[in-house]
C-alpha cells in the first residue's frame, strides 16, 4: 500500500516495456515489508538526465537499476564509479550517497559468480574461458577477476571490443592472467555464455561443448529460453550446466545491500524473487 | 501489480508524509484496471523543477498533483495556465500537453463547487460568503465565479491577499458582483469557511453561524475534525451544513480527467475514493 512515507525506485530504460525488475520488487518489498515503490520509466537520453536529477533532488527517491540501453552511457553522467564498473565500462546501479555525490555499480557479473558460488561452486582459484564481452560479458570478466579467477580466457569476434576489456582489466585487475583466444582452451573449469546466441531458437550454438573436457561446467547467462541448445548439447554429453536464471537471482540482494535496503537472509530474498 | 508498461503520477511536496492522494489512487487505479502508480515525492523548490522536467522527458511519467507549499509557487514553472489557475494564484494539477507544453489547473474549487452541486444545492445564481482566501479559499473563490455566482462576498483578515484576489477576480470575472466584507452579509445562500480556524480542538469558530439566516447551508472545507465547532454550531441550530470531505471526493473524477485517465461514471469514482 503506497502512503506519503513510500520510497521509490526505478529503472530507466528504452524501451521498457519488457522490464520484469518492478513485479519482482513488489514481491521482495511486500514479502519484507518495506514501504517502497519500484518503477519503471520510459526515457530517452535527456530523459536520463531528468532521472539522475530527481535522485540528487528527490527526497524519498532512492536508487535506481539502469536498463537497456543505457548501461554502458550512464557513467560518464555520475560522480563515482565502483572499481569493477570501471573496469567493465557499464553500470546498472545507481544511488546517492549521503555527500550528495552518485555512485555507479554493476552487479552483473558480481549476480553471476555468486549465483555459482551458491550452486556449490569455487570461483577462487578456477580457470574460466568467456565468450562474448558485450555489456553483460564486461560486467562477468570484472567479477571474475574480481573473485581471483587463476585465469581467464576471452573470446570476442569484435576486435575493438576485446581490445577495450583486454586493457581495462589489465589496469583494474593486473594480477589476473588474462589472454585473448580465438577458441577453446585445453582446459578450464567454467566455460560461459555471454553472447545472445540462443535468444532466438535458430541460433547457432556460441561453441561446441564437446570439445570442452568434461569436468568443465558449462553457464548460459541467457534466462529464456531456460534450456538453450548449447545448455542441451552439454547435458546429452553428460556435462554440469549452470542457467541464466541464477545470475539474476543472486542480483535482488545485491541491489537491496548497495541501495540500503535492510533484509535478513539472502537465500530467502532470492526465493522470494525466483517465485515472481 | 506495476510492470513495464505502468503509467507514474505523482505528488511532490514537502512535507509529504501527510498526503494521502497515492492511497486513494491506489485504489481507484485498481477498481478501474489502469495499470498505473500514484507516487508522493518529497522535495524541495529545486526538486520541484527536477520532478518537472521529469513530466517533460519520461515518457510514462504523465502527470502530478502539487501539495503544500507548491501550489502559489509552481505556476510560475510552467507554459500555460487555467483561467481558474490564474484567478486563483494557485495550482494543483498538472500535465504535459501534446505540443510539450506543462499546462497547469486548479480544481480545489471546482472540487468544492462541485460537490455542493452533488448534494443538490444550486450554486449558479446563488450567493455566497467566503471566509479566508489564502491557498483554498482563492481558488474555491474562482470557482464560485466561474460557477456564476450572482453575488461573492470575502472576508480576509489579511488586507494584501485580500487585495490580490479582489484584483485578480475583477480582471478574470468581471460580471461577477465582488464584495470585500468584514462580517457577515445581511443574507447568503452559503457560509463558507476556508480558514484553518476548526484544525485545532481549541480553535475559534471562524464566524458564528447564529447570526446568519437560518436558510444558509454552512460550509466547511476543513477535512478532519468532520464535524468542526463551526459545523456543530450550525447544526445545533437546526441549520444544514457540508462537509469537507465532499470537496476532495469531487476533484477525484476532475484529476482523472484533466491527467486523461478514462473513467466510466463520476459518482462511482467518488464512491471509491471515499471508501479508500
Amino acid at each position: 500500500m503506497i502512503d506519503g512515507n513510500t520510497l521509490i525506485f526505478a529503472t530507466p530504460g528504452d524501451p521498457v516495456a519488457q522490464v520484469r525488475l518492478p513485479e519482482v520488487m513488489e514481491a521482495v518489498f511486500a514479502a519484507l515489508g518495506v514501504n517502497a515503490v519500484w518503477v519503471p520509466m520510459h526515457v530517452g537520453p535527456e530523459g536520463l538526465a531528468a532521472v539522475l536529477q530527481g535522485l540528487r533532488t528527490i527526497r524519498n527517491f532512492r536508487g535506481i537499476t539502469v536498463a537497456i540501453p543505457y548501461k554502458p552511457a550512464v557513467g560518464a553522467m555520475l560522480d563515482r564509479l565502483t572499481p569493477r564498473a570501471q573496469a567493465s565500462g557499464s553500470v546498472n546501479l545507481v544511488r546517492l550517497d549521503p555527500d550528495g555525490k552518485l555512485l555507479g555499480d554493476i552487479v552483473d557479473g558480481a549476480g553471476f559468480v555468486r549465483g555459482l558460488e551458491l550452486c556449490g561452486y569455487a570461483v577462487k582459484g578456477a580457470t574460466a574461458w568467456l565468450v562474448g564481452v558485450g555489456g553483460g560479458g564486461s560486467a562477468i570478466a570484472a567479477a571474475l577477476a574480481e573473485a581471483g579467477v587463476a585465469r581467464l580466457y576471452l573470446t570476442e569476434l569484435n576486435k575493438e571490443r576485446a581490445a577495450a576489456i583486454h586493457e581495462r582489466l589489465g589496469r583494474y585487475y593486473p594480477k589476473t592472467p588474462l589472454q585473448i583466444v580465438h577458441g577453446p582452451p585445453d582446459r578450464v573449469d567454467f566455460a560461459i555464455n555471454a553472447t545472445p546466441c540462443g535468444l532466438g531458437p535458430d541460433d547457432p550454438m556460441p561453441f561446441d561443448p564437446s570439445v570442452l573436457s568434461e569436468k568443465t561446467v558449462v553457464c548460459d547467462i541467457i534466462m529464456k529460453p531456460r534450456e538453450t541448445r548449447l545448455l542441451q548439447a552439454a547435458q546429452v554429453r553428460g556435462m554440469r550446466v549452470h542457467h541464466g536464471q541464477h545470475m539474476l537471482d543472486a542480483q535482488i540482494p545485491m541491489y537491496l545491500e548497495f541501495l540500503g535496503i535492510p533484509f535478513p537472509d539472502e537465500r530467502a530474498v532470492m526465493e522470494i524473487s525466483s517465485r515472481a
